[in-house]
């Protein structure tokens, strides 16, 4: 049977930054919560446009020739290939739509790659 | 220049009901707004699955064998080829998420069709 997916309810079932949690696959592209404050880094997504959409909180996108704010109530997407990184002052609650099994930081590695698959 | 698309300045710009406005793409897939109220048509689609955000008021997702309220702050994924119709009391404004082309009535036809590609 299928339900709904509530995202409250998912959210509260995580804490930590940066470590997005899959809630959902429609044909080959994950729905993912992530939660984060401060700044990420560079990278981008060699084979798939990325989406963001903010459900608590701002997050500005920083590409390397101008900077976004995206507010609760708006998204963004990302092309494949281009450059960027999210940061947020207060801690902010998104959800990424994505191609599944892409890593959060592209290829660029580093301490915040996290797990591409892990479902709550 | 990338900017942020703000869900409440494009639903501004319509009001019909049934009528999903493409205001992204994502890979091969289109993020739509629609405005509803009432109940729709069983059809299901036969290539992709269709995801619901509601982002103001409920929504019930009727299929063969149950109903599902979806709120405010939640989403559904419909699996490709799983008849079903939408409902909602009061106007409910939701986002969809499906691959790009795909037909609001599938192959049921009739006056709730609305066309694939309509962008604001």
């Amino acid at each position: 049977m299928q339900t709904a997916i509530n995202f409250s309810e998912k959210f509260s079932k995580f804490s930590e930054h940066w470590s997005p949690r899959v809630i959902a696959q429609m044909n080959d592209c994950h729905f993912k919560l992530v939660k984060f404050r401060g700044e990420f880094v560079w990278h981008d997504h060699k084979d798939t446009d990325e989406v963001f959409i903010v459900l608590d909180g701002e997050m500005v996108i920083h590409f390397r020739n101008c900077d976004v704010p995206v507010r609760k109530g708006e998204m963004i997407v990302i092309p494949k290939g281009v450059q960027h990184k999210t940061s947020a002052k207060t801690e902010c609650q998104a959800m990424l739509v994505e191609a599944a099994g892409t890593v959060n930081t592209g290829d660029a590695g580093g301490d915040k790659t996290a797990s591409t698959d892990a479902w709550i």
